[in-house]
């Protein structure tokens, strides 16, 4: 039997370690999709305590809480912090199999040095041991992301967003981690939310400008695409139901938004005709800068209306959405292909049953230019676990190529997640290790070598156009 | 090399060994959600011959007897019951890999005591085995119940029912497992089949009124259910094409009950409103009375006409459904929420592919007042096998907390079909114990005690409310 | 550690080596659907180079290349062959865990006796040899189909073809594979094509009438399946889009037909109509004249236009399709029982999701008259390899009786594809020996040689009706 979590978890076979320890546990992480506040960077954040730190904002936590029948007082309400840390340690005495357990094991362990099992009985013992090694300045948000050795971290930022934070942390020259913006203007095509026209102008101030147009708001965005590009900007992110293919005229569209900002309400199917339109626009300047676009999609978010009115968005009420329509994909990404215009493109459903369908979409639009232009992302968000990871590595291999794949991101708001990277790593080298030991791939240490370190680092270095490449 | 479904069938590792044989099987069953008739309890049902235990009713086995080719003369005809036997034994022989195979021979083995593999060449040898065994006493209906570890079981039954054979039941001081009734109102929501209106009259009379109205329905429903109360009733049942959120106004529903009434055609949206309606008060009731709901669904049935025709419903001609939305159950399940009339709720979808999007929406209705309020169903009918069962632990795992998972149910006709319950616990015990020795999950006998405990009886104990908890 | 695909590659217990290499590995192959053209093996082809055998029209090749970001010039392009074996060699480095390497080695290892690994670094050793191997005798289209054990073939062939080259083959006593034609009419059915009025004049051609009316089409085709039946055809196949059941009455699909040859856009809902018409037509004709029904379902087809308009169809830019409903699958599954008109019928989807629904529907219809009337086909295309293999399998085996399965085909253009029934073999002598070892199945020789035996082999030749079983 192997000792919980130790040097060797999951990985299953002797090769697995060696790939594992010899080579990708050396790698450096490039963390291309997080939500850090570039804030808590800049101002070099520290904790108080435990609670503080995993159960302020993350409601992956609130969720199993939740499961466990605690009352919302234990979980955002005003309950002493201790008393929330016990609440969390009695869930985990229940969340068996669970990457929570998992991840809170790391972090313990990689961070704090504790090599116990949290739960209801040693929750006292982790409380106290955690907050005094919080004290310590190695703890501060800073060191944290360099001793967890990140090389470079971007973050997920509005077009209307002044960059502040980016600016004072790369005019810092005591951190050489770099802090780059990613491009996320989900605000900018929602229409149906009731705050449009107020983020409009918004937007428009931040551009200089007044928005009265569907033409003005392309226009707005593409002046902040060359604010944020200036800035380093690589990447893109759009948080999507799916991907829509309603096709319409540039005239059909300035009437919908015209209509939407007298006030109207604009029809389901109108709305999926404007953000088909504003979709191809920014693929197709994605493609000019040479951004790369993520697509997320197949949520269905704050699904709990009386939570919703409570304490708001984000807080553990989201839910796979239904069906993504595989051939609205494809006429997407095909329109974006005819124009000669479509971006590198990783695409992230929520659903793991569109594995499949999304890996053979993919291989409709792969062409020169890049190894692996299209990509599918990580298992993702409820999909992030050894299960998920798996069955995203297997179909992305049966269907793709393995060898080009970007590999793990953090998805996460918080600056003890890196161990995530650690995580996937692990089960990469597990998969890997499998098949060389059961003679599906041969051993061959260099071949080896390079896959491990190229899913591990060096692909995404590559795909984002970084000069960060580990030989 | 294991021998053949020895005492270590399924138990992969040394731990997984110790967790079945020294906890799981230990554990008494509490078999909430079958579909035994009391009667055959009340009078203490014997039985003539092997086949008449397993031909006489079980649609699994005729499924499996026409996938070979055999003719309806065999399965459901007046071919005599050796015959018929023989003819499943020669099944059988094709059936490597299904559950129905395992199945067959958990019951040799435990109730039999036949240790050898059931097959054409075998079949007579068995055949005048069981059929000494039946006629020694302690093959009665209620001595298998008895010798099976059972505590207590949930029949289910209609409204309507006087329920006269539960009342014998538990006026018969000699038979101490509680045989408790449970409420499946499908008749009175179908309001689309022809005897709809035959139907309502019945319901009517049990309740001594008339039904001319939604209101009325609603009425002589919530008399059924004081009296379904009085009777020690816990829990409701649905079988659902999908779970269906269409909503409408209380005069739309009553118009359309009205129309459904005067015979008119209802159209397809309409009968969705009505059952929304339905649904939207079922479940006000339950969370009132402290009942759980049961939503079984994702099935379409009887699909082959001819032989519907000939043999009628729950003969092996039902399959998995089209997509289940998973936005209208999420809505279904907020509207209850809304109103503070969410009462515990399973949910049972018979594609496997739901998995993941039911346990993303369960997490959504999440709260005080029950650990794992919402709960996914064990692995339900088609899916009720290693493969389906570990999917679907493992899905839950990941998304929610196994820990609390109420775990097991036979879902059958029959008195031999307990070691399903068995079944279950060994794969459990088995996921359990490979990641115990796998180092994902601490070797601790305390905390792996509660939980195997706990999955295999005590929440259920627990979540349904009966006072038989094992320490 | 096991060898890079050696004797037991797959064989992970010894069970499993000991059915494969004792039974499986023994057993001749008849490939019932593949896309091979008669004319080649009528005139005996002999192939220059590796590149013109591999490269030359496999898209499942292409595909990878271009997630490899080569040029097309190297793929479809004027590029030597030499240079284009050179990129297909740097692809494979990065195809880890893709079936198309271990196919490609499978080929190099069965036919070109080479046991290294193709890579950048061995391409031009492995140039030289194979070109040196294609220049003898023995690799001929012919010597290759004999020496890979098959006993018969059947090729996918219009209804207008004259099947001259299965004339010739025939005609020719030194060749005793049979090649027999199979029945794919997608070009009658798909009304929505530019050319269908084209089509219609040639298919009438070679039923010697005039096509002017549906009754007239299904005129034609049936003269046209007197001719295949008489050349030996036992197999229809058809490629749809899903398996749709939209019913309509003789006079509107005439009306429909009329319509279309009048040039009239035909509505999507009137498409499927009149396909529905056409499937039923077809089916009872199946039936009549006992082939068996293939039906090819999920797959969207041409997504990338740009691609489409340069290279044409079956280039690599196909996808999966949304999603199949179960319920019309059904529904035409019963109109045809209804009418006693059901023939043998597989069912193949791209969509491995697809495979419980297909399972249970499958189950609905089975009947006396065949052992496994209807059949989920082999994992297809995308997921021809060991992950979909096993999911198929598995599936097949808890649903339905395995036993009964018609096994494998190669789906393949190639003369080089016989190695799949191998990889096949070796996944399903896998399984089947991990069930045995840890005691799931027993070990019982007898029992488990007809099982392998069948599935391999004669399952298929009994199914399709061929005098060719081994005992």
């Amino acid at each position: 039997m192997k000792q919980f979590m130790d040097q060797d978890f999951l990985l299953g076979t002797r090769t697995a370690q060696e790939l594992y320890h010899d080579i990708a546990e050396k790698m450096p992480i490039l963390d291309y999709h997080c939500h850090i506040d570039p804030r808590e960077i800049a101002q070099d954040r520290r904790f108080d305590n435990i609670t503080q730190v995993w159960l302020g904002g993350d409601h992956y936590k609130w969720r199993q809480m939740r499961s466990n029948g605690v009352e919302e007082y234990y979980i955002t309400g005003d309950a002493p912090d201790r008393e929330k840390f016990q609440k969390w340690a009695e869930t985990l005495d229940r969340a068996i199999g669970n990457p929570l357990f998992h991840w809170s094991h790391l972090e313990l362990q990689r961070y704090f040095g504790y090599k116990g099992v949290l739960g209801a009985d040693t929750a006292e013992e982790v409380w106290n041991l955690c907050n005094a090694r919080l004290r310590e300045p190695d703890m501060s948000a800073r060191n944290l992301i360099r001793r967890s050795g990140v090389t470079l971290i971007c973050t997920t930022d509005d077009p209307a967003d002044d960059l502040r934070w980016h600016k004072d942390i790369a005019a810092d020259g005591t951190f050489d981690v770099q802090v780059l913006p990613a491009w996320r203007p989900d605000k900018a095509m929602q229409l149906e939310k009731p705050d449009y026209p107020e983020y409009l102008e918004r937007l428009g101030n931040s551009a200089g400008m007044k928005i009265r147009s569907f033409a003005d708001l392309k226009q707005a965005l593409k002046a902040r695409m060359a604010f944020f590009d200036s800035m380093g900007c690589r990447a893109s992110d759009h948080g999507l139901e799916y991907v829509m293919y309603v096709p319409a005229g540039e005239r059909e569209t300035e009437e919908i938004f015209a209509r939407r900002l007298a006030g109207e309400d604009i029809s389901r199917e109108d709305q999926l005709k404007f953000k088909t339109a504003f979709m191809l626009f920014a693929g197709a300047e994605y493609a000019r800068l040479g951004w790369v676009m993520q697509l997320h999609y197949g949520c269905r978010r704050d699904n709990n209306t009386a939570m919703y009115e409570k304490i708001g968005p984000d807080t553990g009420f989201d839910c796979i959405g239904d069906a993504a329509p595989s051939g609205q994909l494809a006429d997407f990404l095909n329109a974006l292909c005819i124009r000669g215009a479509l971006p590198e493109t990783i695409l992230y459903s929520l659903n793991p049953n569109d594995n499949e369908a999304v890996g053979t979409v993919m291989g409709c639009f792969q062409e020169a230019g890049a190894a692996g232009k299209l990509q599918q992302g990580s298992a993702w968000w409820f999909n992030d676990h050894k299960e998920g990871m798996t069955r995203q590595l297997t179909s992305l291999a049966n269907l793709g190529l393995l060898g080009n794949f970007v590999g793990m991101l953090t998805d996460s708001r918080s600056f003890l997640s890196y161990p995530r990277h650690e995580y996937f790593r692990r089960i990469l080298c597990s998969l890997i290790g499998e098949w060389v030991e059961n003679g599906e791939y041969p051993w061959d240490r260099k071949r080896l070598e390079t896959i491990i370190k190229d899913i591990s680092y060096n692909n995404a270095v590559r795909y984002f156009g970084f000069s960060l490449e580990v030989k």
